[in-house]
């Protein structure tokens, strides 16, 4: 048989690899970047897989989260300490445990938590309150734990939460076509809201009314959005989800209804250029809406209780769609994705 | 006896006038004001006063409320009408009732409500929801109704409610020796809390600090302001009662502790200037803020509860200034010398 040709080997979809190879193969933060990361910016380094200790594990990662944050985590201390300069870059992951000395895990334990940017971590007790066993349920795959059933998913359920939805109102819901949004306007719909969701193409758009039942999807990057937007929101809005801030979120506070609540959980259109604030304050006063930002690390005492009822309640209805970029050294490009709209649904790394 | 010079009767510091004029004086928006109020935006008509008909009330104007917020109902529709061009200006005023035939109200009741700037109101069933009889209090002004028992007490005290103090939290109130900010800083020293007020002169920060308890006053006008602020909250902030709006809101937001309360109230740097906005939402988010905005009005049917609330516990403790103007036709400069620091405490006009 002929040889395959070079390019087949360029992209492989899939490593083979023993269970613990002598390599860790990690993704340290080289420089603080500008914008949307440049080559070198996160540098990919080997370095061996170090000896576990007595309580220690050794897990290797399976899935990587690519979530907007990380952008933040790279530039500046805010809810989290910035990631220093030389660091394994900060990332949440599904990880399998390969060996243990630590009591409470044993080899082929499912867990998720900070394992950063990399192909093998080392979890013990100083680690260990960020990570979460989880289980294997057939028929679902892995990636799960890092979407709905994840920190999208729970980051959904307490932002809603907070926005306390009753029937009949009006859920206006920013990257609506991205992991937390479609999970945000699916419980939207649990509550009997009338959803509406904010995307950057028409193909997500489709998505989420075809498939997710978004009652209408907003493509802000049509010149008209704001008078669809008007139109898709004809008794005002109550409810503003909004993960996107600047000048899209400035329009929606516009048509917001008195006494409306804003759940503010992300500001991406800022991450890459800048904090874009808020042209007009006078609105929130005027229209007493009630703002809450919203950090789910908050929340983590209560992780499992959302992602009980996400799975008794919700889950099997809850609709999502994953885009999976492959490979370690795909990861920056994976971050990037999510600042010029590259992904649907949520966004994985697979390694 | 030689006449008195003309000089001596061009500023005449009282009028007298029969109980009943005959002459209604009013003040009616001209122009819709760009910046600062100019002559002639509010133009002084005057026109007979009206027989009143069955059903209605005339109430003779003794004191005028002059409050930032007027300058925005000049300006737009908000969250009430805009004042329409030709119209008596909106104000809330205390009068005194001279005729009635309305069988709830007899002549020599007391009345606070949105008189408007003139000299006669005429109360009717349309118009009364607005009006609330107030009792005489022995060796109490009459003005009192207009502050620390009226509109500013009462702002003050459901802004606080909102806020929820705790002991020992730090709580910061800009336009702090305002008629608002002064009631604010004092509910907030009952609840044990530190207060550190922001204000625009040197004696203002003085006269709050030292005889209204506040623990610190930042003089936002000194080029170190903010260095002092951050050494008046050396444990950060954990309320903040906004008046004022742009830059120093901001700044303030900076200090804030995690899980803070921002009770926004006003924006006056923007009444006469345009909405600042605000430069860093992120803020908000990171710092996991919940803004409230906030207009009195929708607590108009628990006035009498605050009122009540303000009169038995805190009345006799809490400490005000008026800041009097004589004359309706001085309406006009009192409500610049708000928007130009000229007042302290209250701000009345006395007709």
């Amino acid at each position: 048989m002929a040889p395959l040709p070079a390019a087949a080997w360029k992209f492989p979809t899939k490593i083979f690899r023993s269970e613990v190879s002598n390599t860790n193969r990690q993704l340290r933060l080289q420089n603080r970047p500008k914008g949307l990361l440049a080559p070198g910016d996160l540098q990919l380094i080997e370095s061996p897989v170090p000896e576990i200790k007595d309580g220690q594990v050794l897990a290797c990662v399976k899935y990587l989260s690519s979530d907007p944050t990380m952008r933040v985590w790279m530039a500046a201390d805010t809810y989290l300490p910035i990631v220093p300069i030389g660091e394994v870059m900060r990332a949440i992951g599904f990880a399998e445990i390969v060996e243990s000395r630590h009591p409470d895990y044993k080899k082929g334990d499912r867990v998720t938590g900070f394992t950063g940017l990399q192909d093998y971590v080392i979890v013990d007790e100083s680690a260990k309150p960020s990570f979460q066993k989880v289980p294997k349920i057939p028929f679902v795959s892995d990636s799960v734990f890092l979407g709905v059933l994840g920190i999208n998913g729970i980051t959904a359920f307490f932002g809603m939460e907070i926005a306390a939805p009753k029937k009949g109102e009006t859920l206006v819901v920013s990257a609506a076509a991205g992991a937390t949004g479609i999970i945000v306007g699916q419980i939207g719909k649990f509550h009997g809201c009338r959803v509406v969701g904010i995307a950057g193409s028409d193909d997500k758009c489709a998505w989420i009314t075809k498939e997710l039942g978004f009652d209408a999807a907003i493509n802000y990057k049509h010149p008209d959005w704001k008078e669809k937007l008007a139109a898709a929101t004809p008794k005002g809005i109550d409810i503003h989800f909004e993960n996107v801030g600047g000048d899209i979120m400035q329009e929606v506070l516009n048509r917001m209804n008195l006494h409306g609540r804003v759940v503010l959980c992300g500001l991406i259109s800022g991450y890459t250029k800048g904090d874009p604030g808020l042209a007009s304050f006078g609105t929130v006063l005027v229209k007493r809406l009630r703002v809450q930002g919203f950090i789910i690390l908050d929340y983590a005492s209560r992780f499992m209780e959302a992602a009980t009822q996400l799975g008794r309640k919700m889950f099997g209805k809850l609709k999502d769609r994953e885009t999976i970029v492959e490979r370690l050294e795909k990861a920056p490009d994976a971050i990037n994705m999510l600042f010029t709209g590259g992904n649907t649904g949520k966004l994985i790394v697979k390694l």
